[in-house]
């Protein structure tokens, strides 16, 4: 059995899948894709045989390919069930994959690498324009989130981490990273004390990988 | 049983939604959200009660709210698994949710209604350039799509319908919409002929909503 994850230390995507596969205890090898070096790895032929969307993560297991974060963890959870990332009764499933959208389909694909480059780049935007936006559409998914994760806790969604958790937690590393106020949001940060205590949450960390810099 | 979609006639996201339950014949009431009248009724505070993300669609169902449309339709999937949006090996399954995604997640968020305003108003984006940025998300996004959707068909995974069909349709219409150019994607177009012959997608489309304009 051999699993390997294209991955960026810093992206977002990556770091999701990370959080999975460490919840789940499952071995994997990490290739490093530099999304800045040589103008983005991610967009060399070679990767886009592997992925024609050129972005990262793709999973490779036994010599199958996927991509996209999401699926990635959903296969994940088919493949190897236990402790489950989506768990409970279909209503439950449903609040844990709403939240994880919230973050990783509404926040991050807005606000990851190629957007950012292309409004400074084709509209203009200076540091400022490019950090209001960026403030802007955190905001827009923060506001929300804070009022429909779980109450109590202590996580997005009960006493369990979720794919929930794995989405929201990258989203409010690069929120610190941007300078963002987090004080608004007290659940948000609660939950990411309660994940940062968990060792899954600290391998799979930006900082813990053999690529950061 | 009770199912009401809150939706608005041109959203992709509303529309995808339809399409899975006009799929699986489930019965249900549409409640109509003007996106644009009255500086967006999704934005009222009494719709928000019911969608704290202020987003169509909305699902609810048996007095239970679900929103996000992909997880409303892998909710529809787990209640109503015939015919399944989602089939076949683990791998098959990733397949379809990843086609689903590159679409949903990957061009839609960074086309939608919210995004446009935004370059317009905030980063002074003229007709051409929100047209140009509209038509750049769509040639990023589409030209992979292409590559690895099924090179038979009919569909994006064969031979049913599944949640990256109803995830790609709506996407082609707003493509036409805003006159991009879908010549280079012949797979794509055959996918949107297989689709447009099916009652399902018939019913779900834009024009044939009550609050079509």
């Amino acid at each position: 059995m051999s699993v390997k994850l294209y991955s960026y230390w810093r992206s977002s995507a990556a770091w999701r899948v990370r959080i999975a596969l460490h919840l789940k205890g499952i071995e994997f090898e990490t290739i490093p894709v530099h999304l800045l070096k040589d103008g983005g790895q991610q967009h060399t032929s070679e990767y886009r045989k592997v992925n024609p969307q050129g972005m990262v993560p793709t999973l490779e297991h036994d010599g199958q390919v996927i991509t996209q974060s999401l699926a990635i963890m959903e296969y994940l959870d088919e493949c190897w069930p236990e402790p489950p990332l989506i768990f409970g009764s279909a209503l439950e499933k449903a609040r844990i994959r709403q939240l994880a959208l919230a973050a990783a389909a509404d926040i991050h694909p807005l606000n990851n690498l190629r957007v950012l480059k292309y409004i400074v780049k084709e509209l203009g935007a200076d540091d400022e324009a490019k950090t209001t936006w960026y403030h802007h559409w955190l905001k827009e998914g923060f506001g929300p989130l804070e009022g429909i994760v779980d109450e109590h806790g202590p996580y997005c969604v009960g006493r369990q981490a979720s794919l929930a958790d794995a989405c929201l937690i990258p989203q409010l590393y690069n929120a610190r990273r941007f300078a963002f106020d987090l004080e608004p949001y007290p659940r948000l940060r609660r939950i990411e004390s309660a994940c940062q205590e968990l060792e899954a949450f600290q391998k799979a960390s930006a900082e813990n990988q053999p690529d950061a810099e």
